[in-house]
């Protein structure tokens, strides 16, 4: 049944039943939460032998991880991450707990210093970055932290509008920047394709220092056997003559635990030397300890493969129950569209234009907290008030099935009122 | 003897007998290391129980330590800091594995966003930083990187010349900060006065925005029993209506792991808001895991003094060695100077003016690391040529011996040498 095209008369009656359905919820007394892209606890137990597994922490090379030095981090776990995402170890540089402080670092050394010799941000009138929409709300932070203006680029399934990142990049030096989640993005789930990663690559860009925040947050973050592949943006720039483009982030964060995973920053030889510059400046190094720590549990490629699919193995059948409900309830309801990720930690729904903060109100009203309406953009902006991110992984299946209870009868109503008063 | 008293040809005499000892040492092919302020591997065993020892990883309140979240930190190991260092938990914000990142973090905010309205420092013509010296080389990094100028004051026994401080900071208002490492200063060991702490959070500065880095690194690290007491800088500076005055700072790094510690900022109750106000674009939350794992090692502010009792067992004979071997080498001899610290990682030696970096070079030639001379000064620039700073912690006694050996040749024959010049 289409909404959309129901009779006045019709949407009245079916709003006075969604109405009483609504009351009826209230009795439930419900405290459910599907804001935060959290794994849970059954996830976190998967890497619970991190937390009391004996590790030889001596490294291979004789360095004790538990003493201070080796800024870079250690040897194995550079080569264990560079062959995992296929990038020279000699080109990585290990962070800590989680990559987001390396791509505040990252963003704030551009601002502060500059790389390379061309004027550092902070000195320019005028930033602008480029945040394909909807995005990540972290990204869109730190940029409106310094001041950074962010203009919105549509990003479909297989990347951004690179018609429009293109047009925006070539005359206009003040474009710095773009972030990035390239695999099962957060929150569409949107995986770059291979020419539109070598587009961004590739483009001529009016700035010469301009940087993509390559945020691989999800990067073997797979629900099904078949995951998506990654074209290496860093061999791309480098093959387009742009090597020191690229800032590209991963992290254990959702593999291990999050917040106490091994976080990474690669980029070509020379912005590796300029960040670890940098870095010396800062610290004297990261928890070596929790890097051989970390590899001690995966020990190979094939054991972080093998973890990942034990993650997906409880987190696809909470998608499956999302996306489902969503096809039993709203398919050709003209009211609702969302996106069926492969992989990573969200779906992404649109409602009617100018519904979506009504359907968050709606069920927190009820005792469903959701993502606020608007987080997925930039200045928690959405133009047209419809994007909402579902995120499924930390309730059990029970607590889903009764999420998505409250999510179909809110997000019902909120369309049928907002179809009465047109 | 006073080698300075000696005639031409006494000294001629002397310095034949001492090249001829330096020809010998070559015989030895040392390769010691007193350079670097790292722990030892018998200091690091103490705590090797935290590598594996089982720890209730769901905090008390409820919260799991493995998920996301608690941006400021759990609330125990903030009581267990606070109860330790006497500061209330709600003013304390824990960090990473190191304080510097901290340091850093707090500088870098104060330069791109200004504190409380005022201007941020980048946007000013000039800031200048009071450095006492000699003093911890890292901290004049994290200034030299920002381009602040560091104005040298010494640094006594019982804390900076402070008649120099308050006059430094009282007309000129681009005097934004200080650096101090109040309890066994690195690298002398000097101990600030309850007298000098409380004229630092009294003073009157032209700088609204002055800050003091208060890196108290070793507040608990000390050598003998009766350790020495630092009065609390923060309810000085409350007292005095400069509350805001003051970022507090201290790690385990130096009582667990080094580089794996936990680490702490503490100030205000309005600097600790700004703080945690940019801190939310940085991170989601520093590692809760190992906040757990430690506070679980500890158990009580009790259970950290008895381990540091027991560093303090393997350092004090190192540090006696050093001290007993200069008294009964150079007491009298007019050519070394050196301090006497109760605790902390480090011994300042001061030679004859000029000699410092010829007796550095002449114990690299012969096997023996020591920390670059100057390195203790801003610019590495010693104005004297005079400072060396000892690291006695990592050797073990027999090493530490031989270095000795080395350093009081070499440290003689520069000191004759230049008699010879005169």
């Amino acid at each position: 049944m289409n909404i959309t095209e129901l009779s006045k008369a019709e949407l009245a009656g079916l709003c006075a039943d969604l109405e009483k359905q609504y009351e009826g919820l209230k009795a439930h007394d419900h405290k459910l939460d599907m804001s935060r892209g959290k794994p849970s606890a059954e996830q976190l137990d998967l890497s619970n032998d991190l937390l009391t597994d004996p590790f030889p922490y001596i490294s291979a090379n004789g360095t004790d991880s538990r003493n201070y030095g080796v800024l870079e981090g250690l040897p194995e776990i550079r080569e264990f991450f560079g062959d995992i995402l296929g990038i020279d170890p000699n080109n990585i540089i290990i962070g800590g707990n989680a990559s987001l402080s390396l791509e505040y670092d990252a963003l704030m050394r551009m601002w502060v210093f500059g790389s390379k010799g061309a004027t550092p941000w902070s000195k320019l009138p005028k930033v602008k970055f480029i945040c394909p929409v909807p995005g990540y709300d972290r990204h869109f932070t730190m940029l409106e932290e310094l001041g950074i203006e962010m203009i919105n680029v549509d990003l479909y399934d297989d990347g951004p509008d690179m018609d429009k990142v293109e047009e925006l990049v070539k005359y206009d030096p003040s474009v710095k920047g773009i972030f990035c989640v390239p695999l099962y993005s957060n929150p569409t789930g949107a995986c770059y394709s291979d020419e539109k990663t070598e587009r961004l690559a590739a483009m001529k860009t009016a700035a010469e220092d301009f940087k993509i925040f390559w945020d691989n947050a999800y990067g073997i973050h797979h629900l099904y056997d078949e995951g998506e592949k990654l074209a290496n943006i860093l061999d791309l720039c480098e093959k387009h003559g742009n090597a020191d483009r690229v800032f590209y982030f991963f992290s254990t964060s959702k593999i291990t635990f999050a917040g106490a995973g091994v976080s990474l920053v690669a980029a070509s030889a020379d912005m590796i030397k300029e960040i670890r510059g940098h870095m010396f400046c800062q610290t004297i190094g990261y928890d070596k300890t929790n890097q051989l720590r970390t590899l001690n549990f995966f020990k190979t490629h094939g054991g972080i493969e093998e973890h990942m699919k034990r993650h997906a193995a409880i987190l696809r059948p909470k998608f499956e129950l999302v996306l489902n409900r969503f096809e039993s309830e709203f398919a050709g309801s003209g009211i609702l569209s969302w996106s069926k990720p492969k992989g990573g930690y969200f779906i992404s729904v649109n409602t009617l234009k100018g519904c979506a903060k009504e359907t968050v109100a709606l069920c927190k009203g009820v005792g469903l907290t959701l993502t606020g309406a608007g987080a997925a953009f930039p200045y928690k902006k959405d133009p047209d008030d419809s994007n909402i991110r579902i995120a499924p992984s930390y309730p059990d299946m029970k607590e889903l099935a009764d999420a998505l209870d409250v999510f179909c009868i809110c997000c019902r109503l909120a369309a049928v009122r907002k179809l009465l008063e047109n």
